[in-house]
């Protein structure tokens, strides 16, 4: 796939890459919306893909199939190395873009509620958002970089892109643990790698014979939702220096950063993990990063208190969804983005991004940022991981409902969970439900919050307990 | 002038800056070429701005003059401070360019040899090789960036603008000497700087009074003409980090990096700056730079040996010589800029300036790059400063006819100089003529060659002496 973001478009080619979870039934789908020609397919998930084939050639036998060509770890029925080997040798006929808009990738969101839409990017934009990430998190020359974040994943953050640009090296990983990554750090002397802020919690959990002493400082670009303060802690001390960036598929992944102050090094570690939970400034090369009333388009005061929409413009920002002029329009309304996610401007014009805006609880009429509440849980010393929805209430509208994981042979009770967030966040913010269980997952690491309102939908009101209890 | 680089393009007007070195003559006829509307003066500048400002109306009494506005270090008939402080608050009116190809800048050549050119800087250039220098030498966020380079000259290679991008500091002197460099380092805590390797030989032959110890290392962007390996080797010993870049006044500045490997680290020193002085690769925002000859517009082989000329395609080439269309068209010709520079490509793919085609000296048929004879005489322990320059000569053509500045209190006669050469070059190489005295500098510490070649076109031919002496 690295190869690929080189050879797909010089070739004049679009490159469209899939999650490699995605089932049959939605990688015929996505066969089909995007239109692709050619289909390369890693043996690993040969089945699927030829399922998907299938499926596309029952649902319309008179259509012309992609041309499937595979990629293996084996030598033999290997077509990708094959083509490779027998190509021409210098010069290649590379396909110049006839324009810089011209389109480079396709990249499908996650669709956690609804269809998949196809993200197109332009070679204008992929340009300049690799050069942006490559300079929002210092890759000086010659970086080594660890992959974790898939490249199926907004190409990557465009490092495929911006690792090659500042001629480094790239170790990737077909899984990865926490061994596997302290490893490939010591001994390949990884310089900068990216990771949700789940992988830095796999990381700052790590038991000791798993861990490995660095070799220097390791740059993480970390995105997807803030860092929770306790895990920005135990990986700091580890010797990992944490990049915050903030952005969507809609604008080639980073869009925002939190740029560090140097004065802000001698600040308390809870003020440093705070300030660096904020989404930031736009990057050098995004035109705008604003937080608007949608209604006016009016921004918001930099209060720290006015709750509007994170909408964006600029180079950075997608050509559309594919096939989906509704939805395009409908996203970049007044002519900025609408990211649907909802946020503060502090008084220093920072950027903090308070929740999605499906993700705000609202409670007796007050909003609650479920990342907040996470965020506290998440200091609780028997916690690993923690998400935080609504539940409907008759007589709150809404309360907040904890899904949690404790770490291995700890424990908790959900009367110390409420209590721990009593103590430390307006009594309203507490959760009055906890529920134990694993968070459910996307391939990206990010927790599918849409099942577990589900699941919060389907325990009905809490009203009663809630009002003899509380 | 730091200022004025952000505030003109937001009026929507074009940057125009002159070399502070500049007579009113010379002042006087850029004033009416540019058409400048308003003309901002230092109050230690005034007698020749308003000499020039006398010239022009003497000149063309009908013509209307621009607008004077003062600049001052003391607080009375401070004309620019006075419109600052009295200017509104925000909202600004800032005038975007109607296409980013719009001039931001105009820059006028040094003109050794001719009339000044004033080369057209467009937005989307002066954006593009603003990142691209920033990326060249690892400006990494909130850097110190201490000015010797000069803001005339090519914009400060784009470096106001990149500085500000990063969220750094600036150091900006009026003056400077050794010491005032090493004290300045010392008390704002420089990360970067730049410098002709006039300025690296300034720092290398410091003496130790002046000098401090680094806070920590400090990256050095030399261009203009490769780094002697003396003066290489003596400011890394010291904690300079030396990167060497390439470009021209059409190129926005830099347009090349010696990109270092990191395997090079473990050469011999005489290797790290055999490699260190080639002039490598375009960097990241120049579609390309090759070695050419300018008869076929073939690029050379890679072979180290064959000459050419450089040339470069791309975004950060210039939009061409303001009301000068013959001369834009003559140095564009084939789409490519030409640079006049004479260079090689070694088989890594590395570009080696060898010469200023006007530089070159032919002697007996053999071309001999002054710059490499250059080199050698610098290795010279007693030797300061050389420029090699051709002589004409009866019966060779011409002959290489060296000046030297030697260092304070050091001795060397014409005799050890040549046979110094011959100990190290090829014979025909070596200089046949010696002449001991101060070089002449532009203002942004390069040596007037032209000067010298007057010089020594002035002294006549060698022949009879050469033939009995050597």
């Amino acid at each position: 796939m690295l190869e690929l973001h080189f050879a797909v478009p010089m070739a004049g080619a679009v490159l469209c890459t899939f999650n490699t979870r995605h089932d049959a039934a939605m990688v015929s789908f996505l066969l089909k919306h995007s239109g692709a020609k050619v289909f390369l397919v890693e043996s690993n998930l040969l089945d699927v893909g030829r399922a998907a084939l299938k499926r596309l050639a029952d649902s319309d036998p008179a259509a012309a199939l992609p041309v499937l060509l595979t990629i293996s770890d084996d030598t033999d029925s290997d077509d990708y190395e094959d083509l490779v080997a027998n190509a021409a040798s210098e010069p290649f006929d590379i396909r110049w873009p006839a324009s810089e808009l011209d389109p480079i990738s396709l990249n499908y969101t996650s669709g956690t509620t609804s269809r998949p839409k196809g993200v197109v990017y332009n070679h204008r934009g992929a340009y300049l958002n690799t050069i942006a990430t490559v300079l929002a998190y210092d890759i000086t020359v010659m970086p080594t970089y660890l992959w974790t974040v898939p490249m199926f994943h907004c190409n990557g953050w465009n490092l495929p892109w911006g690792v090659a640009m500042q001629g480094g090296t790239n170790v990737c990983l077909r899984h990865f643990t926490a061994r596997v990554i302290f490893d490939s750090i010591a001994r390949h002397g990884v310089t900068h790698m990216g990771g949700a802020p789940t992988v830095l919690n796999m990381i700052a959990n790590a038991p000791p014979a798993d861990r490995k002493p660095l070799p220097g400082p390791v740059r993480v670009m970390t995105g997807g939702a803030p860092p929770p303060p306790r895990v920005l802690f135990a990986v700091e001390e580890l010797g990992f220096v944490v990049y915050h960036i903030y952005g969507l598929t809609e604008t080639y992944g980073p869009a925002t950063v939190c740029t560090w102050l140097p004065e802000w090094d001698a600040l308390p570690a809870a003020e440093r993990a705070r300030l660096k939970a904020r989404q930031g400034f736009q990057h050098i090369a995004m035109q705008g990063a604003d937080v608007k009333d949608p209604g006016t388009m009016e921004s918001v005061p930099c209060d720290g208190e006015t709750v509007g929409e994170v909408m964006f413009r600029g180079n950075t920002v997608m050509s559309g969804y594919y096939r989906d002029l509704a939805a395009t329009k409908e996203s970049m309304a007044g002519g900025w983005l609408h990211t649907g996610d909802l946020a503060v401007r502090h008084p220093d014009g920072y950027i903090q991004v308070k929740d999605r805006a499906k993700d705000i609880i609202i409670s007796g009429g007050e909003n609650i940022s479920s990342i907040e509440v996470e965020s506290v849980i998440f200091s609780h010393p028997a916690v690993l991981e923690a998400a935080v929805v609504a539940r409907p209430d008759h007589h709150w509208g809404e309360t907040p409902c904890a899904f949690v994981k404790l770490k291995d042979g700890a424990s908790a009770t959900e009367a110390e969970i409420i209590g721990f967030c009593r103590d430390r966040l307006p009594h309203y913010m507490a959760p009055k439900t906890v529920v134990f269980e694993d968070l459910p997952k996307t391939s990206t690491g990010k927790t599918q919050k849409f099942v577990l309102r589900d699941k919060a939908r389907a325990m009905g009101s809490l009203t009663k307990i809630a009002s003899s209890k509380l």
